[in-house]
C-alpha cells in the first residue's frame, strides 16, 4: 500500500490552488485537505470539491494537524505570515507565492514595493528549479516556486550563459506572452472577456517583478537582459521568444550539446530537432518545459523558443515536483 | 457632385478584398465593381453584396471597361498578369500581392521562390507607403502596396535610422504577432479553429518574405535585422515589438522630436505618450498605425510597441489611401 | 450643405454610448456632442475621441445648451432623471436604458425590481421598434428604445402572431445567446476572460427583464411563452432560436408571404431563402436583422433562427434608426 | 500487481482518438497500442507520443496480436469492416463511430445516406449508455459508443419519458450547442477559425443523424422530438437546453425524485439544485453529464441543462467506461 501524506493546500480557489487541486487529486501518495482562509465563499469551489476534505486554516493549531507538508497558494504578504507558523509546527512549505524568490530584503523591496516581514528567512528557501537545484530541494524545509516567466526563460538560458556560448555584450531580450490566468482570478477592466478577446497588450515592458528571477538564476547583469510581457488571449500557457547573439563560431551542434548535457534525463523539459517549434497547445495541462532553437549564421542570432503551461510548469507542477522531492517520492508522481 | 471614378476589385471574395469592398463602400467618389476572377462562387460573397456591380473580369476588354483603376488582392502571379493588362488599357493599379515589392528579379526569386514574370515592371512601381513616398505615389501608374509587417516595422523603424540614433552592430529584434486572417482564408489544419484557439505558435522565425521590405525601406542590413512572425488566436491585428538599442547619449526627448518631425502632420501615425501603449483593439477597424515607446538607461535599449490592423492600414485601407493619392482625392477618404 | 443637428450622448464611455459615437462619427447630419455624466476617467474614452467635443452634463443648463436631441446609454435611473430635464429644454430623446418601455409603474416594478420615478411619462414613450412603429416615432418626443432581445424575437414572432398562423397552445420558446458586451462593460467574476472563453452558461432561465417586451409587442400571454438566455464566449452579437408550432395547414409559402409583406420593403431584415441560417457575422457590426426559417410538417414545427449586432440593431443602431425618423432624416442614414 | 489488459486504439490521431489516449495513458490496467490506419503521417502524433507503442494495423494478423479489446475511433465504413476482423479474432470491440448506433439497415440507409455492410450485427451491438445499459454491457462483445448529442440528450430525458411526466402532445426541443471539435479534425472553410471565433451558427434544424439514437432510447416519436445544432466558438463541450411541458400536477420534487431515482448512485451524473446550472466548463475534462432543471408553473415548463464535454462522456470517456465494464474492471477507473 503506498505511504499517504497530508498535503495541505492554502488558497485552492484560486488558479494555481485549483491547479494544485487537480493534480494532487490523482497523486497516489497524498491525501489532500482543503485549507479555508480568509472567505472563501461555498461559490468558489465546484462540485466537485464537495468530496475533498475541508478545514478551516488556523495557523496556530498547524502543530497537531498532522499535515505533513504545506502548499502555499497565497499572496507574498500571507506567505510571509505562514512560513514561520509552518516552521514551528515542523511543517514543510513550498511556497508559491514570490515571498521568497529573491536573496535579500532589498532586493525584494525593489522589485516587490513594500517591505519583507521575515529577511531572516530569505537565505534558507531554496529556489525550486529542480532541473539545477535538485539536491538542495531534497533536503529543504522551504522551497520558493519560481515565478512563471523565470521558468521558461531559465530553461532556456541557464545552460547558454554557463555554457559560455553567449555574447552578452549584444544583449539578451526576452519577449514573453502569457495567458489571462498569469494575472490572477481577480476581476477587472484588464481581464473583461471584452478587453482580452480579440486583443493583444503589453503590460510589462523591460520592467516585472520575475526579472530578478533571471538575472539571479541565469547569472546575467541586469544592463544584458530586456523583457517584455504582453498579454494573450488565452486561458493558460507562456510562450517566450528569446533572442541572443551567439560567440564567434558557435556552432547549433554546440547548442543541441549545451542542451543535452543539461537535459538529456530530465523528464520535464524537452528539445525539439532543428525546424521545430513548440506552441501552447504542445504543453497545455502537462508539466513539461519545450524548447525550439533557430539559428542565423548572419545575424550570429540563436532565438529560443519556450514553451510552459504557466499553471503546471510555472506554478502548480512544479511545485508538486518540488513536494515529491521534499517527501523523498518518485520526482514525476502524477506530473505525466 | 463629387466625382465618381469607376474602381475595380479583383479578388473581393478572399480578406483583404473584403475589406476593400468595405471601405469602398463608403467612399464619396467610388463607384466600386466587383471583377469575378476564376471561380468565385455565389457562396463566396454574402448577402450584402448583392446590392455592388460584379462584372466577370475579362483582361482583354479592361480597354472600355470605363474603369478608372484596378485593386489588385489577388496573388503575386495573377497580379504579374493583370497589371500589364491594365496599363494597354490605360488604367492605374494598386497591388496587394508582393509581386513588385522588391527592385530586382532575384531578390524576388530568392524571398518568393519563384522567377518573375515582368522584371521590367520592378523598377516603375511605387512602394505604396504614403508617409515617406507620398509625392511619387501621386504620379505613379503603378503603386505596389506593403506588406502588413512592414507597413508597422518601417513606421516604426524608419525614422530612428533616418535619424542615425540607433547602434545597428546590436542588431535590431522585430517579435511579430498576428493574426489569423494574415494567413488568408484557405482552410488547412493551420487555420482550423482548434489549432489556433487558446494557441500561439511561431511560424516564422528568422525568415520570412516580407523581411526584404523592412531592409530595403528602411535601410537596413540583413545581418542586422532579425525577424519573428507568430500566429495569435484572433481574427485581425498585428502587433510588434520591435527591440533595438541607441546610441550612447540619446535620449526619450531625442525619439520624440523624430517622430514628431516625421509623423506630425500625419493623419495616419498616431505616437503614444511616455507609459501608454498600443495594443490591437487600439487600432482594429481603423487606418492607424499606433506606436508606443520605452526606453531604459541600463540596456540602452529603446523597445517600440507598433500596432495596426493588418487588413486596413496592413492591405485594404493603405491600398485606398494610395489610390486616393493617385486619384487626386483627399488622402483621407473613406478612412476616418 | 446638409443640415446639422446637436446630437449629445450621454453614457459614452460605456458599449453602446461607444457604438452610438462609432455611428454618429460617420452621419452627415450629426454634430456629436459627448456629455461627461458621473467620473468619466480620462481613461475612459480612446486617442481617437480626443477630436470629439466633450462638455460635462449640466441638466439644468440644457435649456441653451443648443441640443437637438438626447440619446441616453444610461441605467434607467438615471435616464428617469434626465428625460424630464430634457423635456423642459424641449430637447427630443431616445432612451436606450429599460425605463420607459413598460407601460406600467406596476409592470415595471416588478420586471425591474425597484418602483418607477415617473409613471407619469409612461403613456408617453414610444416604443421604438421601427418597422412597427414607424409612424409615431416619427412624431414623438421621447422614444424607448428596445432592448437587444426583445428586438430580435419581436421582428420573428410579432408577424407570425399577428398572421394567425401559430398554435399557442403548444407554446413558444425563445432560446437566446448573448455576446459578453450585453453584459455591460462592469468588471465581475461573470464577465473574467477565464470565466467566458471556452465556455456557454446559461444566466437566466425562464425569467428575464426582457420578456415583457416581448409579450406586449407580440401581444403574447405569459403562459404561452419561454425565454432562456445564454452568454457566449463572443464580444457582440445576439442570435436566437425560437421554436412554435403552425396551426394545421399552414405552409412554407405562408409563413414567406406573411414576412414578405411585414418586411419586403424594409431598409433593416433580411429573410433569408430557404435553407439559409444566419450567424453572428452575417449581421456584425451591421444595424440588420436577418431571418432563417425552418419547417418540419411531422411536428409541425417553425423554427426561426434571428440574429442581429446586440450593439447596433439591439441598441446604438436601432437609436440613431429612431433618432433619424424623429429629426425627419433619411431613416438609413449612416446605417448602411 | 494490478492485471494489464492489451487495448488498441486505431484513429489515435483524431480528436476522439487522441482523448482515449489520453485517459487511457493513465489507466492503470490499459496497456496502450496505437493502430496506424491509413497514412498516419508522424506529423499526426505529437512528441507525447513517442513513448508509445505503435504498430501498424493489420487486420488480417489480429488473430494472434495479443489485444483484448479494440478502440474504434474510426469513420463508420471502417469500423464495419474492423468489427468483423475483430470478432474473428476473439477481441472485443467498443466503436466509436456510428455504424451500430441504430437497430435496423433502413434506419441507418435513411439517417446516414447509404447502405450498411454488416447489418447482421446490428442486432448485437449494445448502445453503450451505462446509465441505463450497464448489465449488457457487462456481457457484449461488440458496444456501440452513442454519438456526443444523444448522450446529453438521453441522460436528461430518459428518465422523464420512462416516470410518464411529460405532456407529450406539446413537443420535446431539444436546443444544442457544440464546440468544433464535434466536427471533426479536417480542415474546411466552416472549420476555421476567422469562421467559428466571435460567431455562433446553426447548422442542423430539425435534422441530425443523431436524432434517432434519442427516438430509440428515450421512447419518443419523430413528431414529438425537434432537434437543432448549433456551432459555438469553444474546442469541447455540448450543453443542451431542452424544453418539454409536464403534466398537470407534477412538481419539481416529482422531478427531482424520478432523477435521483436513475442516478443516485451513478458515478457521472450530477444532477444539481435548484437555482444551479451547468456550464460547459463545469464538465469540461471530465467523465461527467451535469444536469440543472427550471420548472415555471405558469408555462408548466421543464427546461432542462444538460452539459458534457463532447469528447469525454461524449466520446472517448464513455468508451472507456464501456470498455471497463466489459474487461470486469471498476467503471470508474482513469475517469475520476
Amino acid at each position: 500500500v503506498a505511504k499517504l501524506y497530508q498535503i495541505g493546500v492554502v488558497g485552492f480557489s484560486g488558479y494555481s490552488g485549483a491547479e494544485l487541486v487537480r493534480i494532487l487529486s490523482r497523486h497516489p501518495n497524498a491525501e489532500l485537505v482543503l485549507l479555508e482562509h480568509r472567505s472563501e465563499s461555498p461559490e468558489d469551489w465546484s462540485v466537485n470539491g464537495d468530496r475533498l476534505k475541508r478545514r478551516p486554516l488556523a495557523p496556530e493549531k498547524l502543530k497537531n494537524s498532522g499535515l505533513d507538508m504545506l502548499l502555499l497558494a497565497t499572496a507574498p504578504e500571507i506567505s510571509m505570515d505562514l512560513v514561520p507558523a509552518a516552521f514551528s509546527a515542523g511543517i514543510k512549505v513550498v511556497d508559491l507565492s514570490g515571498a521568497f524568490r529573491l536573496r535579500t530584503a532589498d532586493n525584494f523591496q525593489r522589485w516587490y514595493g513594500f517591505e519583507h516581514k521575515r529577511p531572516d528567512l530569505l537565505a534558507e528557501a531554496v529556489y525550486g528549479l529542480p532541473e539545477f537545484f535538485r539536491s538542495v530541494t531534497k533536503v529543504a524545509r522551504l522551497v520558493s516556486n519560481p515565478g512563471c516567466y523565470p521558468t521558461a526563460a531559465n530553461l532556456a538560458l541557464r545552460p547558454l550563459v554557463m555554457g559560455g556560448v553567449l555574447d552578452h555584450k549584444a544583449g539578451i531580450i526576452c519577449d514573453a506572452k502569457s495567458g489571462v490566468s498569469g494575472a490572477g482570478k481577480k476581476a477587472s477592466g484588464k481581464t473583461h472577456f471584452s478587453s482580452v478577446a480579440e486583443n493583444l497588450s503589453a503590460y510589462a515592458i523591460l520592467t516585472h517583478r520575475h526579472v530578478p528571477e533571471v538575472l539571479l538564476t541565469s547569472d546575467l547583469e541586469e544592463r544584458e537582459f530586456s523583457f517584455t510581457a504582453q498579454l494573450l488571449p488565452v486561458h493558460r500557457g507562456i510562450l517566450e521568444t528569446i533572442y541572443a547573439r551567439l560567440r564567434k563560431g558557435v556552432t547549433r551542434k554546440d547548442i543541441e550539446e549545451i542542451y543535452k548535457k543539461s537535459y538529456g534525463k530530465e523528464p520535464f523539459v524537452r528539445v525539439y530537432p532543428e525546424g521545430k517549434f513548440p506552441s501552447l497547445q504542445s504543453v497545455a495541462y502537462t508539466n513539461y518545459c519545450d524548447l525550439g532553437i533557430q539559428l542565423d549564421a548572419k545575424t550570429r542570432r540563436v532565438v529560443i523558443v519556450a514553451a510552459i503551461d504557466n499553471l503546471v510548469k510555472g506554478a502548480a507542477g512544479q511545485a508538486v515536483q518540488n513536494m515529491n522531492l521534499m517527501l523523498g517520492l518518485p520526482e514525476t508522481a502524477a506530473l505525466l
